[in-house]
């Protein structure tokens, strides 16, 4: 696999200020999302604009589909998304619908991993050509001031060995990244540590360790 | 508990349709909700215009919300929000993050019943103070063109039991009211069944059969 990507998550209230942020950051990242939050706040024009200032940037839409499907991720799709997010609570046949318009596309689709999901669902995903989930650091660990876990860690190499390429975010830094070698990462997703003002700094200090780990 | 009451999904995606489509029904719901489609399409001005255009109806904003809850809610309710749905695959914590916006606001959270979700989850939804939910019919019942199963109606009663109020949704029509006799029935959803041309005569019909079967 390709080594993995830096990737901006833009959950700005406003397309104006998701605007600026991209622009700033665009020659530092490699994927940029429109995260649920600037989704919502302002529908599918955050995607076609962003589509059209960053031609060449992969873009996400993180809906986080979780019904209606085919209709959902045509949308993002058609307004210039390469990935979209689906729930992992999703109904298969969802997550299938979706996966077909992701084809039509020569698009991905990407399984947010949240609620009580199991091994089982994450063949079904991969049965269905799936091959990208995200993965978040768990909240209650963030929140008490631990790091990644085992049981994170665990799971991870798990979904990987599954064969889904991981999408990792939850308060990443550079000294994090040693802790996923040997998974397969396809993005570290990052807001604020990367919009701010050292936020080039940030994303050079990652690609170092990315360089080290993955090569 | 008051009667169950009638409420349109409005998942067009543009909001000029939607706007019309409320517009014609208004006078015989009792609820509109802009759906996730919508909300996705459209932004939050698809919650801000329908508030305006409605302001005594219910307003329902749909996103599923997943994460970063208090944000999203907040969003919804600024926008003009009665309810909002929050994703039963969601981490407790952010279900009771929207809970205490809605709060602040007056509004209600609504569980979107989607993934593995337990009996344990749901008596920690009522914990929190959290009286809604949103029940959809099995799809792959409704696929193989099959009614309302028992399980849905033994699953519906465990929740209705806990002290949630379901909002019934999945292709009802009158004839199914009467199956949900017994259950705390917030709303049933509908959505082209009312939209359409015989939108009145189905929703005149569903009160007759919820006059019947509760009061």
């Amino acid at each position: 696999m390709t080594k993995p990507m830096i990737q901006i998550a833009l959950d700005q209230t406003n397309l104006t200020d998701a605007i600026a942020v991209a622009s700033n950051v665009h020659s530092y990242v490699d994927v940029i999302e429109v995260g649920t939050i600037l989704a919502f706040a302002e529908g599918m024009n955050a995607v076609s604009t962003l589509r059209t200032n960053h031609p060449d940037h992969i873009l996400v839409c993180d809906m986080k589909t979780t019904d209606g499907g085919a209709i959902l991720s045509r949308m993002a799709f058609e307004a210039g998304a390469d990935w979209i997010t689906v729930s992992a609570a999703a109904h298969i046949a969802t997550i299938e619908a979706c996966k077909k318009v992701a084809d039509e596309f020569n698009g991905e689709i990407q399984i947010e991993i949240y609620g009580n999901w199991t091994m089982e669902d994450a063949k079904a995903w991969v049965s269905l050509g799936i091959s990208q989930a995200i993965y978040h650091r768990s909240r209650d660990a963030e929140l008490a001031g631990v790091g990644w876990t085992d049981a994170d860690l665990n799971k991870m190499r798990a979904l990987s060995d599954l064969g889904l390429e991981l999408s990792i975010t939850g308060g990443i830094v550079p000294e994090d990244i040693c802790l996923f070698e040997g998974i397969k990462a396809k993005t570290f997703i990052a807001g604020r540590a990367l919009a701010g003002e050292r936020g080039q700094e940030t994303a050079e200090a990652l690609k170092v360790q990315i360089d080290r780990y993955w090569n």
